[in-house]
């Protein structure tokens, strides 16, 4: 590398303490070329890979040839997209066309997609740069991938999406994209101290993507701020025939809107969510103090009673739908799926289908529960988990506060405002009505900012000087 | 009565004779009174109902104040519905305010619902008389209710909708309508030799009328000729936000369309679906020779394999369905229900989740099997029924010819162009891609026509005349 160009990465490595929204307005001004963003990222995957093992496919010489089309493009005048030279990481579940998508079983080792997730041709007509693949945990359910939680290598990531929660945190991407069934975007994001935004169910089409659960399974991202999460979801999100749950209506505007100031300071809703009393005595000290800290803006309200059988519930769906969505994946290589999937296989085929269609209607019913709630406030929060991420990495830790929102189908974010005694971060959960995602987003970056992160920033700040 | 009343109660009964759209001519230009043409409907009732047994409400007195007020509102130069002054029969399962609606089960006698069926709302509004429930069979399953074939009394009308279409047959209304989930409009319509139109899944809303299997149970219409479903399905169509089947688009100009010509005279493909070999050789004859007239218009062509598994998927997810929504009414009273019905049941809930899944994903395939036969053709002509009305009142027929096309969504219409020796009625049934209804209803009335029956009328014509 000449003298001339090591300045420019070493340069570039600056800027990437910026976020997203930020350095895709230098991107596209030409203040900073694509490749120099993309070979900073490269360079801080190369540093701290070894420790976070992120990622499980990266090809820096792809990365970098699509980032020099990109300055070229933009050089020529053409029109840049709206994640212009912005590189993403990818959930190893989501389609790549060319790249290798295995799914985190081995059953699917070397399979190479011929055609690309809806999701990431938007991206890609977007200007966004597919960098790599993130780990998975198998086939997006427990058993997990080889991901550490960067602030701590002894510690899980959370899961399903480890590696797209890990890279962000680590500073390696700006974004990256994961999905949700049970709580596989909140929780791996509130391990990993990052924004996590697992939109309404049906914003974001998931064709091409592993399907776990069609009732169940949610596009969510990961980025630094409310605000980047917003900018990537407003470019995944809008109608795909071929995904019966997306609408042919308008994409909400969600960056400008998220960027935004409510016109009252908002008022919310606590929730202690079934299994909250277990939870560490951290976190609820840390969500007692924000609640403190809130007054007279935070009103705590009782979780209907309906929601006590919503874990069994969503487990009834998910297993049921996983047992028929993974059959084929199951008769190729059953012998190599870990044993909480095969146990979970097990459990989905024994569901009756009587008991599953009868699930199904209990989407409505919790949501129709929940609208004397949102009545009286502009979201509910709750922890995003019982406590930082568990020691070891056997486990991704527990789900328990995210799957009920799942379920319903409701927007959530998680934002990093809260850490442990050890240093660990700890995410507060917003919820708002499904279909009021933006607005959601807006009070998220209301709450960021009141709760002295600049805008969710803190925690991946913190890592970044770590 | 007075001489006077006499008079036009006589004259109105000649106007039986007339199609609902003709009728409905008459009554919007204050030809015809709707008073005069309901007492006519109602003296035709008093005459044939002790044989035919086709109501299980019916409250005279009420139809003939609904003509009233009809009469009074066109003088009154308000403005009138597209069926103003026609009476309609409702099967038993549809949800009318104030009116019982039993289910043909002891289990719901003396059920007076609160609401109308979305259905029957849009009727009213549209100016037609609720002016009966008619008999269904028991859950709009299999076990048979009291109502009697209006050809000959010693057979079956067919089922589940059996009072509509036997009532239409029987000149007692000019339309009424049914539900299908196996084969409930199209065989009845065919035995009682009447029109029956079962349009696209999804056109016409169920909200209010009797859940048995969500996935395929659809709305259906018995008149005595195409123009005239044509003119009562329009009114019915159209979404229903509470009714997730159905979409919001455009109601197709079904009335016009089906009053217009082909541009160009159509072609046929024959069918012989699974069973087909050991239906009555009179059907089979009957078909062969209606084909021998088409000539160079109709072409054979085979049914896709897949289709081999088609009855027994429709089975899996109506059980299924049907054991999850007749759950209530199981619990209430399992004693009082037939042992077809609980066998039905007991089958349904030893469905598992995962097979009940895999059979929704038939829908879709079965219409890709489709695809390259009507690439070929204006519509699929194949038997109604395997032969004319079976002898007996203790079953309803086989609706072997038509589960399949109710998976399918497809619309289909059967039309009364032929007959057994022994008299009976038997019907061509046709098939058009799902969402084709319009030109559907144009090609049915072309063969109609075609083959020798005004517009479909000759069989009910022929009944009036007996």
């Amino acid at each position: 590398m000449a003298q001339s160009d090591r300045r420019r990465v070493a340069e570039a490595g600056a800027v990437l303490a910026l976020g997203a929204v930020e350095a895709r307005d230098r991107l596209a001004s030409g203040a900073l070329r694509a490749v120099d963003y993309t070979e900073a990222c490269l360079a801080r995957i190369a540093e701290a890979e070894p420790q976070v093992q992120a990622w499980t496919w990266l090809d820096g010489d792809h990365a970098v040839a699509q980032a020099r089309a990109l300055d070229q493009r933009r050089l020529s005048g053409a029109p840049i997209g709206p994640l212009h030279g912005l590189p993403v990481g990818l959930k190893d579940i989501i389609d790549t066309a060319g790249i290798p998508t295995e799914n985190g079983t081995a059953v699917d080792a070397g399979r190479v997609p011929a055609a690309d997730a809806v999701i990431v041709a938007r991206l890609k007509a977007a200007g966004a740069i597919v960098i790599g693949k993130t780990v998975t945990t198998e086939g997006a359910y427990l058993h997990p991938g080889k991901t550490r939680n960067p602030h701590d290598a002894g510690h899980t990531p959370g899961g399903s999406s480890s590696g797209s929660a890990a890279a962000v945190a680590a500073g390696m991407v700006p974004l990256a994209i994961g999905t949700q069934t049970g709580g596989s975007v909140i929780r791996p994001a509130a391990y990993c101290g990052v924004v996590g935004f697992k939109p309404s169910f049906g914003l974001i089409p998931r064709t091409g993507i592993l399907t776990q659960s069609p009732f169940l399974d949610t596009v969510g991202v990961f980025a630094r701020s409310v605000a980047d999460a917003a900018l990537l979801v407003e470019v995944l999100a809008g109608h795909d025939p071929a995904d019966p749950a997306t609408a042919p209506l308008p994409v909400p505007r969600l960056l400008s809107v998220a960027q935004s100031r409510p016109p009252v300071p908002p008022t919310f809703a606590v929730l202690r969510p079934p299994g909250y009393d277990e939870a560490d005595p951290e976190m609820r000290e840390a969500m007692d103090e924000l609640c403190g800290l809130l007054g007279g803006q935070c009103f705590e309200v009782p979780l209907p009673a309906a929601f006590d059988e919503a874990d069994k519930v969503r487990k009834r769906i998910n297993f049921a739908e996983m047992a028929k969505c993974y059959y084929a994946l199951e008769r190729r290589g059953r012998a190599q799926l870990s044993a909480e999937l095969r146990a979970a296989l097990d459990e989905g085929k024994a569901v009756p289908a009587r008991d599953y269609i009868a699930a199904l209607d209990w989407r409505g019913l919790l949501n129709a529960a929940l609208d004397p709630i949102f009545e009286r406030c502009d979201a509910i929060i709750t922890a995003a988990t019982p406590g930082p991420a568990p020691k070891g990495l056997a486990g991704t830790g527990s789900p328990i506060f995210n799957g009920l929102w799942t379920l319903c189908g409701t927007p959530a974010v998680t934002l990093p405002l809260m850490w442990s005694g050890g240093g660990l971060p700890m995410g507060v959960q917003m919820i708002a009505r499904a279909g009021d995602d933006a607005r959601l987003l807006r009070n998220a970056r209301w709450l960021s900012e009141f709760a002295g992160s600049p805008d969710g920033g803190a925690a991946s700040d913190r890592e970044q000087d770590q």
